[in-house]
């Protein structure tokens, strides 16, 4: 069963390996773990249910706590503490659209708001429930998890929207194809969600962002049903598809995707090279971009993400060695580690792989094979399971990303790090944070910055480190040439800082789109777009 | 100096090859050319105009005459029968973002209607005025022509929106880089232009559409100024950018482009093969594009139009020699003509070269090398010369252009001809018809057909059998699963068409997100929606 309280399923867990305790201790200090509450606890806080009664509609106190918070660190500790604040008044599991259909609509009857949820899995409080005079519902899209078509011809798969990654992929692959849309969060995130919330996968560089993958589909509103076509491209005035992308469930439930898939590929491979020092690694990697190499991921790790991973990843005496000939060939302490992957038929992939080495030569890297990378697949999605075993020692990790320009990379991946790193001086906290670069383009890239900080000695003052972290640095990310958010999205955490890249008119129009399909401001309110008249 | 009354300089013209009037008479009878009517007196129709002085507008005939129209069948009629109907009340030509902010606030506290000019290349009424009480201000954009900078570092370049195609790319080849952007309108088509009707070039299979390209910019709005940060990629909810494209002038003018570059290519090349027959033809095309062969371009024409081509390229002995080869080979009347691109560096193209003559064997492919594809290259703008020089010999030529899916392109592509073949049966006239595919993608691609027919004995009968062809084809398409454009934008001529792929809700949101920019409808109205309450 589904963790109630955290990162996937009960029957799996992730040990840390024996030496990352010591790595984190010389790092930052010696750790002591926080205690956790029961789900028993927790369900007994649970208010009773202020929704009139629907067939449709649970008000069961499990299924509210488990829908009342998503994966954030905020999100972590509220289910450790048992601090929830708030939980949704009930919940809906609709099997088709015209039951999506029928519960918004029953919604704008008895006034209720309305959190539709995809997997659960959003780090910025996308389906978080917020206090209200109004009852609220929230819309789980689980059930409506098949394959619905597929057009082998023009390549477009029809899923229900609430199919998690996991299910996407089975469903293809045993029909020869792949969406090939893998983010961090893929075990039990779902294709709806990454619509909604416009999700970025590691293999982008070849399949494309989640806005290159979505065709078109169903979405139910407030204002009815909208039905956006599945054309290749068009330029019939501005794109809906585009709309419907990072709307946050602020203009209705997606219901059916039509999804952009792939012919399974003949081959695939990750590859790991190392460069001597940053500035060579990052320029090869923008040198691979820019060159059109036909890769299909990149990753490239900073210095101290580079010696942290090479820390954390067991097999000690086989690292040992490897770092000891790339210490002899020049790469030593201030080495970075770069992943990048190839996809396609063997022609291609020999091609690019033949075209990539000697622009990797040029810049010193060295080449070592796909010893590190297939470790890398292995383990790419299991990074949500380290947070558990290091929060069992005592320690908090989170994360932040954003994308900005070539020429900025440094200047805020370097402004980024040192905020993380100072904002708890006044705490005589340390912060040990690291960070990688991906998802390449022509014009920049997305930045990965991780961070891990004792937990303090309560749950609450542990959220206001959090708070004290997140928001500087997410100003300091607003305020320097970076998105917001790269794959994140915006959710409530984000919201505050959305006007300063969009800006005052950029905000309106998405608040006029908000408005035209949900002139109630029923759907999913906070999210998005800070639901006040000071921006 | 520019034609007043067709496409691109006096000094420029193209002569039909001495067989193109026999192959036309063969196909749609002879031809009588129909009058037409001075520059002068066009001018002397011109009414009074009704704009208050300003010293940015200029209200002279001659301006207001040469901004009535753009390049569409049914402005060329009006430019050569002299009944354009309606004319700006002025032209102003601003040199600054500033001076286009000071002009729409003029506008605004004057009642003024506006609209924005590009270079004036629409085929489907953009920039055409209309009967309105209100005085209406053209806008004219030419003078903003610079690169204003450029970012080697992130690819970023900065242009001003009237900058047109050849100044786009003088300026950057100058510094060793390249948009890569070439539509059939590349001589005359300003970059903002592109950008409000979502164009599409020649080589997108590379470069991407404007939709990629454009990063981002400034634009001036009725209600204030908006700079459009340029991010690589972000999940800050929905992207303001995809607003602007294919806004057509209704939300505001583009006054700045940031545009995606890319350094000039090592290597171009292109390539022309024969297939013996169009399903074998279509399948390799679709096979090329969806396992990922590294093409800047693509191109597929139909046997009618390859008949129709290789009769009109000229060089008579050359063509019947290769006819004679290829006939030898299996491809004989019914065949088929590919033309593709290959640019980048010279391990890419040769890898691809060698990957894609695998694919086209499989499907009968003959492959010729570069003699025709440097014709190709050679010819790839000059069409709308063309169409002037059929003029003068009494035949009208125009196009219709989509996009759709894969499964569907063949039906499709054949109602579209039917219904062109056949829509002035009444009349007694054939129309010669044919089609290529073009803008390649891994779920269907663009179709473009074209389609000939003789002169009526009067200008506006000549319109009313335009009008049957038109209308009655763009249904067609709008109701077999195409969009209404591909690449030519929806203007006045496509606007009732565009609520069937729209939908009702996309409808609203898009006329949301006109009154959000412009509460006051004062900018370009009639283009893109139809402004009735009939939807």
């Amino acid at each position: 069963m589904r963790r109630w309280n955290g990162w996937g399923d009960e029957t799996n867990s992730l040990d840390l390996p024996p030496n990352a305790d010591m790595f984190l201790k010389d790092k930052i200090g010696t750790a002591t773990p926080l205690p956790s509450v029961s789900l028993e606890s927790v369900m007994s806080q649970v208010p009773v249910s202020r929704l009139p009664e629907h067939p449709l509609i649970v008000v069961a106190e499990e299924d509210r706590v488990r829908h009342a918070r998503g994966q954030s660190l905020p999100d972590l500790l509220a289910s450790r503490s048992g601090d929830f604040g708030v939980f949704p008044d009930g919940v809906a599991y609709p099997e088709t659209s015209d039951q999506v259909a029928e519960l918004l609509s029953f919604c704008g009857d008895k006034d209720i708001l309305v959190i539709p949820y995809g997997g659960g899995t959003s780090v910025v409080g996308h389906i978080n429930p917020f206090q209200s005079e109004k009852p609220i519902l929230t819309i789980d899209m689980g059930r409506m998890n098949r394959l619905m078509d597929l057009d082998k011809d023009s390549l477009i798969a029809t899923f229900g929207a609430g199919t998690p990654g996991p299910q996407v992929e089975s469903q293809l692959h045993a029909k020869g194809y792949t969406l090939g849309h893998f983010p961090q969060s893929f075990e039990l995130a779902t294709l709806g969600g990454w619509v909604a919330s416009r999700s970025s996968g590691q293999q982008s560089l070849r399949y494309g962002r989640i806005e290159q993958l979505f065709a078109g589909g169903r979405v139910e509103t407030p204002k009815g049903r909208m039905d956006i076509p599945t054309f290749p491209a068009s330029s019939g005035g501005p794109d809906v598809r585009e709309m419907m992308l990072g709307s946050e469930g602020r203009m209705g439930i997606i219901s059916e995707v039509k999804v952009r898939v792939s012919k399974l590929a003949d081959q695939e491979n990750f590859y790991v090279i190392f460069f001597p020092e940053w500035s060579k690694a990052k320029d090869a990697a923008k040198a691979l971009v820019q060159s059109r190499i036909q890769l299909s991921m990149l990753r490239l790790s900073n210095a101290i993400e580079t010696e942290t991973q090479l820390a954390l990843a067991g097999h000690e005496m086989q690292i040992a060695l490897m770092e000891k000939a790339l210490s002899f060939r020049g790469a030593d302490s201030g080495k970075c580690m770069m992943t990048l992957g190839l996809t396609g038929s063997k022609a291609q992939c020999n091609a690019a792989l033949s075209q990539l080495k000697k622009i990797i030569k040029s810049f010193s890297g060295i080449y070592t094979g796909t010893m590190l990378g297939k470790r890398w697949e292995e383990k790419r999605f299991t990074m949500p399971y380290l947070r558990e075993a290091l929060w069992d020692k005592g320690y908090a990790v989170d994360t932040l990303e954003t994308a900005t320009n070539w020429e900025n990379v440094d200047n805020l991946l370097n402004k980024m790090e040192e905020s993380l790193r100072t904002a708890l001086n006044d705490e005589n906290e340390k912060v040990h944070v690291f960070t990688h670069l991906s998802h390449f383009y022509g014009q920049g890239c997305s930045i990965y910055t991780t961070y891990v900080y004792r937990t303090a000695d309560t749950h609450q003052k542990t959220l206001d480190w959090w708070a004290k972290l997140k928001h500087s640095t997410s100003a300091v990310i607003v305020n320097n040439g970076g998105t917001i958010s790269h794959q994140h999205g915006v959710g409530k955490d984000h919201a505050p800082f959305l006007p300063v890249e969009k800006g005052k008119l950029g905000i309106m129009a998405i608040r006029s789109l908000c408005d035209a399909f949900d002139p109630e401001k029923r759907m999913n309110p906070g999210t998005l777009l800070v639901d006040t008249n000071d921006e």
